[in-house]
């Protein structure tokens, strides 16, 4: 139904109209004049929500979460060069995450770009350094294949950034056709299976490494299967982008942040199948430390290198590693329930884990950016009820708060708990914001240490033992610190602020009864 | 004096050591790990401050105010790609400013780059959109030359960012000696000027254009002895990056925003000298509406086009016009002391800027980010005590709290007044974190409308009289109202909340007698 006076759709009808017929059902916007005809198009088609996120961080961040956990993109609508630039820190997250996402952005009318007009940008540019798939709209007739092409790439677990000029928004598409996108996954290689199976059959100590799609629940449950025919160790990255884990889930070991702990894990194995996952690397280059964990004399099998499905390419070399279908319910394979006990006293990190982990319902939605505080999370959750785990797979602080709202968008039904650490929650805390005007059901555990810790551990390591000014300048976040009950109240989501164990059982206790958002400040 | 265990300096502290001697004062950071010897050499390197953003568009956005306020760049100093990515629409800004800006990113070691770590983005690429200058440095001997290099480039109005591996940083330096950075201004163009003569004696109505230095207080003088010779308006463009303004100073008629009005304005004139401004283009291209906003069959000389200090050529075209060198305070051409009335009831946009032009002080330093509420305030406040004028020059929202900032750590003595409109603050919010902790002596009077109006009034143009509630929810910032004050509390920043011209008068009057931070919430 085009608007009144026009007897055909224009571009940017055509352009809403091909998304929601590929699926997409959400548009995480902050958009501007240039987007203008997309906006209006947003009313008269039926099938699409938009949702106000009132910086880009938060739009991505969130269509980041949304892909992660449906595995399908949200649109993303964005305002030319600037408003995409805000937004390309947690794009970048999600294209480590493999999130399957689709980025529109406005352009000048093609006549007026000439014209270098404030705004202007190299938006291409910009969309390069974070999509694999990048495209500027060349005529309104155009914009349902180019829609269409950017959602098929997307939903193979890829970024897709498509620049849409105003005047092709506007124009009119006398008998545009829908076309409707699918996902085109590339066959299994049967030669690379081939290989993991010598591998595995080999009776070298083997682990078989899990990234994206193979985190799935069925990726999870051939990785069994796999596990239990061969006997290999299931492993994963240190920031895993989804994952299903918990009691009656396969357990999966997660690759230490620091690398000397990291080497010293694969060290034990004499071959590592890498199904989905990056070859293992340290997160920053250290003096006389390789930068590849898995050491060079050690065998590597990657497999699904080539686009692939990795679900699909699991239950290929399960099959043909004959490994059984209906595997026992074996300890050593799938995690069984274990809550830990409560802690009690003043707060510290790792006892916010065991509170968490002890209380954290089924279903629930784990995002972590708790980084320093968080790391003992992992272990200790590992026999919670069912959950998900998401992590900051780019390294790009400020993800947490928005994946949260992406992530309480995508399922409604289920709570999401964001574990938060202060300095990474001050990059994208206007989500906040989104959760109080969409009444999320996010749980905010806000650790604040007032401090970039993760810097105070590498000065250390670097031999700084009596920081100057400038040094505390930059890695304290005290004088003042941030009161992040006042600041979430501001963005209209309550809160409470707690220092002890007991305060955080029954603040998180309490909260977890109610729907709707809530923070809570942890002072560690 | 390098670090103990040391005989040389390294890497980083070269760089600083170099950056301080060509003048470089502050340096505007949000660090992290390939950062890390850059923030540990702060501390071994007299006469450079480091200041906290807890967001990189805060430390760009500071940058930028203070480089219009004194001439000369700040250091940002980012963190690899998404630190830099989380600066560019404040650069941006910079850039169209013509801002003296360097920009020092941190990148993994060299070694390390081809291990495709986590946090590695192409930030060459990132960095090519926003800089006329740009660098990745190759070996810790060519540091020294590097930075100079930079600042050089900076000290002429630009942007330049210079990309230093981490192992490069850390790599000791025998001998090395630090550069004098000098800016590189081309020699003034007689044919250009000529042609300027020409134009300006051929008694056709004439305007002068201003834009960049032009509007320096030099410039203006220039410009005004230019205006007393030859009859000639001065005119500035819709978003100057810095000017000199109020009673005593040259009267600039600006450019108005909307292209119907800008067009009217410039219709009048048969040539147009244009000076440090941009060839003025509408904002956006609207159709029918010709991007260009003289008309095309007016004559227009760009003057000072092949990186020229404007303020030499503006004296060059004033000496060659034989203007006298003392005029008379002629009201025509300079502007007398003039407050407006102090309104009363309610408040409007239009109040608010007849208070701030009733109180504002002599000095004070006024960043207008008021957008659709600000528009009235330029002419109101024509007759103002001496003040500067800072505005949006690129458009990209999220500039006047970072940029109040910079000016207020640039100019101690002269208060800050944020003009700020509320959906743009909100891209930016965490600078009040940096001003509570500095204690700047930024006054910020926020514009609560809850609304992104200015996307109201295009919808309005576009013919949208009865919006959906995907179009409400896109342009609507009410559902919940951030609360500013307590927002701004919980940074650390008192504030109080006003409704009536009476409560601002109060309100402002009050805080402009003390200095340090305030946010006053103008609910509209």
């Amino acid at each position: 139904m085009p608007l009144k006076g026009r007897k055909w759709m224009n571009g940017a009808e055509v352009l809403l109209r091909t998304a929601v017929g590929s699926g997409i059902e959400v548009c995480f916007a902050n958009a501007g004049t240039t987007e203008l005809p997309i906006v209006i198009a947003l009313d008269s088609t039926p099938g699409i929500r938009a949702v106000l996120g009132v910086f880009e961080g938060v739009c991505t961040g969130a269509a980041d979460g949304y892909g992660r956990m449906t595995g399908k993109p949200a649109m993303a609508l964005l305002h030319l060069g600037p408003g995409f630039a805000n937004g390309i820190a947690n794009l970048h997250n999600a294209r480590r995450a493999g999130t399957p996402l689709l980025n529109v952005i406005g352009e000048h009318a093609t006549w007026h770009r000439s014209a270098d007009a404030p705004l202007t940008m190299d938006i291409e540019a910009l969309a390069a350094t974070v999509s694999e798939w990048h495209r500027t709209n060349e005529s309104a007739e155009g914009i349902a294949a180019d829609v269409a092409g950017a959602i098929a790439e997307s939903l193979t677990g890829r970024i897709a950034s498509l620049i849409v000029p105003h005047d092709n928004q506007l124009r009119e598409c006398p008998g545009a056709e829908i076309i409707k996108a699918r996902p085109s996954f590339a066959p299994v290689d049967g030669r690379e299976v081939e290989k993991a199976v010598q591998a595995l059959r080999s009776g070298k100590k083997a682990a078989l490494m899990l990234g994206r799609r193979a985190l799935r629940k069925r990726g999870l449950e051939a990785a069994a299967r796999i596990k239990a025919a061969t006997g290999c160790d299931i492993v994963t990255e240190t920031f895993p982008g989804y994952m299903e884990r918990g009691a009656g889930l396969p357990r999966v070991s997660r690759l230490p942040y620091f690398p000397e702990d990291a080497v010293a894990m694969l060290s034990e194995y004499e071959t590592v199948v890498i199904a989905g996952a990056h070859d293992p690397v340290t997160f920053f280059g250290y003096e006389g430390i390789d930068s590849f964990i898995i050491p060079r004399d050690r065998e590597k099998i990657p497999i699904g290198t080539g686009g692939q499905d990795m679900i699909a390419v699991l239950e290929d070399l399960a099959g043909s590693l004959r490994a059984a279908k209906d595997i026992t319910a074996d300890e050593h394979i799938f995690a069984s329930l274990k809550r830990p006990d409560l802690p009690e006293g003043g707060l510290t990190g790792e006892k916010v884990s065991f509170v968490l982990a002890a209380l954290q319902p089924e279903g629930a939605i784990i995002v972590d950016e708790g980084l320093t505080t968080g790391f003992p999370y992992y272990q200790i959750s590992a026999g919670a009820p069912p959950h998900t785990l998401l992590t900051i797979t780019g390294g790009s602080i400020g993800y947490g708060m928005p994946c949260a709202v992406g992530a309480a968008l995508a399922c409604p039904d289920r709570p999401v708990i964001n574990f938060q650490a202060d300095g990474s929650a001050l990059y994208t805390v206007q989500s906040l914001w989104t959760e109080a005007r969409e009444g999320l059901n996010v749980k905010t555990l806000l650790c604040s240490n007032r401090s970039y810790h993760i810097l105070e551990m590498e000065l250390e390591r670097a031999g700084v033992t009596s920081p100057g000014p400038n040094i505390r300048s930059l890695v304290g976040l005290d004088g003042p610190a941030v009161d992040w009950v006042k600041l979430a109240s501001g963005f209209g989501v309550p809160g409470t602020s707690v220092r002890t164990a007991e305060e955080l059982v029954g603040a998180l206790g309490r909260t977890l009864t109610e729907t709707g958002p809530f923070l809570i400040e942890m002072v560690l």
